[in-house]
């Protein structure tokens, strides 16, 4: 029961911490997003094609989220973008206050999107509020298309869900019809994108998306 | 300060009752493995083919792990093994109170092997004993060559890996060299198997070597 209760304790503090990050995201007008999924669902890929993409139209920062090793931020970095890198050592999620810490080592002046990629767990990264405007979950169609209904905390606390590695839906047991029913059945207002990082599917449609979202929501400069 | 105090806590009570556990596997000469990895990396489909492989000459039990739904319990159940379905509630691994629990519901009288097939998280499971004689850590090709050195916990703890959708290999951004070598940089004692659920590829090679552990292990009936 006490464990219980240090845990509600740990949620309550994050939440106080992450209401501070959301009132400074606010003050320099930037949107920001956090990218969770599986491990290896794509997140990095994604977004070295989203700043591909962008190609400087948008002043992005990014703050990567690893248990170990900094090969995201390596690869990031190769946009031209600034990156800094929280390494978890062993902690399966990124906090409020790990962002706080992070947000020190950041000009925050002119940023117009913040993009968060958290620890590659389907579980943990659900509960833990950043201060973020959205979080964007990433399922690749080879996880199957049961992961909504086995993991559904992220899928309902995600306000976008991208469906990544849809080039190999040729060769996998995943129906795409199901993955988004399943998806759409535990929260209706996902909005869904349906990418491919190999052959590029589908990420002007996201990257126009999110262009929109920035500059609906604080990204205007 | 006091966070770091109760985890400490929970993972001594933890140790505590795996050993428990250990003790009653012991007493019934079951072998018992603990199946750890990402959501959709083939736990469940590779128990389904090990299962097929040995057509009931191990008498094996099954318990699931799963964040919700008992999907995996259904898959397993056609097999005509028995299954216990733990479903942890938004927990993110199981530990061995759960299992301890879960042995109520079963009778271990004549089971040769006990299979444990925890919830899809690469990084919390590692840190759980369970009981268990080992653990193996399933990673797809799907996910990319860097998961050992972005997770390596899991693989540390690890006494197999099964490199799973080795079909895909054709399709998919990864190095299987570089994903085995940068396994056992991690733990050199790793024994690789390298599995397709769907060509079936790789199974009879896993299912021989766990047929053996089962037998010099306590598993001999």
């Amino acid at each position: 029961m006490s464990i219980i209760k240090v845990e509600r304790k740990v949620l309550e503090k994050n939440d106080e911490l992450a209401a501070r990050n959301r009132e400074i995201f606010r003050q320099n007008g930037l949107f920001a997003v956090n990218m969770v999924s599986s491990p290896g669902s794509g997140k990095t890929s994604i977004l070295e094609r989203t700043l591909e993409y962008l190609n400087g139209t948008l002043r992005v920062t990014v703050i990567e989220g690893d248990v170990q090793t900094d090969l995201d931020a390596q690869r990031v970095a190769k946009f031209g973008v600034p990156v800094v890198q929280i390494i978890t050592n062993g902690g399966c999620h990124l906090d409020a206050n790990l962002i706080q810490n992070a947000l020190g080592n950041v000009e925050l002046k002119g940023v117009q999107l913040l993009v968060i990629e958290n620890v590659g767990n389907l579980v943990c990264p659900a509960n833990y509020d950043l201060g973020e405007d959205m979080k964007i979950v990433v399922a690749s169609t080879t996880e199957g298309d049961d992961k909504p209904l086995k993991y559904p905390g992220m899928f309902r606390n995600a306000s976008a869900l991208i469906i990544n590695k849809i080039d190999l839906i040729p060769y996998v047991n995943c129906n795409l019809e199901e993955l988004k029913n399943n998806a759409l059945r535990i929260n209706p207002a996902l909005k869904v994108f349906e990418t491919s990082c190999t052959t590029k599917q589908g990420i002007a449609e996201w990257c126009k998306w999110l262009e929109e979202q920035a500059a609906g929501n604080g990204g205007k400069k």
